[in-house]
């Protein structure tokens, strides 16, 4: 199959909001009843839940709890607010490459959820775009809720709307599972990987 | 192990001519003594080879057969010189994130090697930068001179020195023991991947 037509363009991404990551205005255009996952359950990207809003990372979400948050994921050391803000800066001029979406529970100002999709670009596969999912977390308060898979699926279409040719990830196999729901496959291409420090 | 001291910052690595992907200058400071899969031959970052340059991507790599070579890797398509370009200066409006290197053979202008360094910032392991070594191809007539080596250990220390928590990559199980010479690991960790086109 060629490459399908990509609905959206980069500088619809691009937000001028310097707090905002993304603009995520975009997300509320995903079709819900076209995931590779149904989800027979009364949850959607618009809306995830009673008092919950799936959206862009903002530049303040790091006082509603977003390292703490990470923090249930692995391991993110004593990060001051000052670091994350100048992370989030640094992101933010480059637009295009990290989409970090998190669900807020409203009701308490905390961030209860978050995923994110990197983009690489590419001169192959004619000059094409790349997408991999990084860092799905639920907070643990609020798991069962199907929130998880609102946020795989969420970035797995959102990297298919962006033109990309394919979506990686990496996992403990005990999750193959859990992503082959959204139709990722467990190819013959394996793994490798270098640490330098933890 | 704690972060380790990075000796480059961003800056060093934002290059103002349009027509350069990355400052290589610094590609000239990594200590070849240091290299995790000691050369015992006689080719380094400074001398590939006779003739031989290894350096940063540069836009009128295009007209030295770039795409030619990236299609001994994979599909390419038929990508237009002002496609490439476009991709280029998209490359290049993101600083700090693609990091392709080329090895070119003066003596016929022609690009006989490539491989990339993409880097994803997080807000995971202290604010880290993670690494992820992409693409790498040696010319069907260059091969034999460890062009392929000095390649994946360019990008891999290069990950390291720009301050990379971990590098990474997904590779055929029969270039396992090759990945392995450069001390990446093949976990439990899997890999799973959505193809939306080819």
């Amino acid at each position: 199959m060629e490459k399908e037509e990509v609905g959206w363009c980069l500088k619809d991404w691009i937000c001028d909001k310097d707090d905002v990551l993304f603009n995520d205005s975009v997300l509320q255009q995903i079709d819900c009843t076209h995931l590779s996952c149904y989800m027979n359950y009364s949850i959607s990207i618009k809306n995830p839940g009673p008092g919950l809003v799936l959206r862009s990372l903002h530049k303040n979400d790091y006082d509603k709890g977003y390292m703490t948050l990470l923090g249930q994921l692995t391991r993110t050391g004593d990060v001051t607010k000052e670091r994350f803000e100048a992370q989030f800066d640094a992101m933010k001029q480059c637009p295009g490459i990290h989409y970090i979406m998190v669900i807020e529970d409203v009701s308490n100002a905390i961030i209860v959820g978050s995923g994110t999709l990197v983009v690489e670009r590419k001169f192959t596969h004619n000059t094409a775009l790349r997408g991999r999912v990084e860092d799905i977390v639920v907070h643990s308060n609020y798991r069962g809720r199907h929130l998880g898979n609102l946020i795989v699926e969420t970035a797995t279409v959102l990297s298919q709307k962006l033109g990309c040719y394919k979506t990686s990830l990496d996992c403990l196999p005990s999750l193959k599972p859990f992503y082959e729901k959204f139709e990722f496959e467990n190819t013959s291409v394996i793994f490798m990987s270098k640490r330098f420090y933890d």
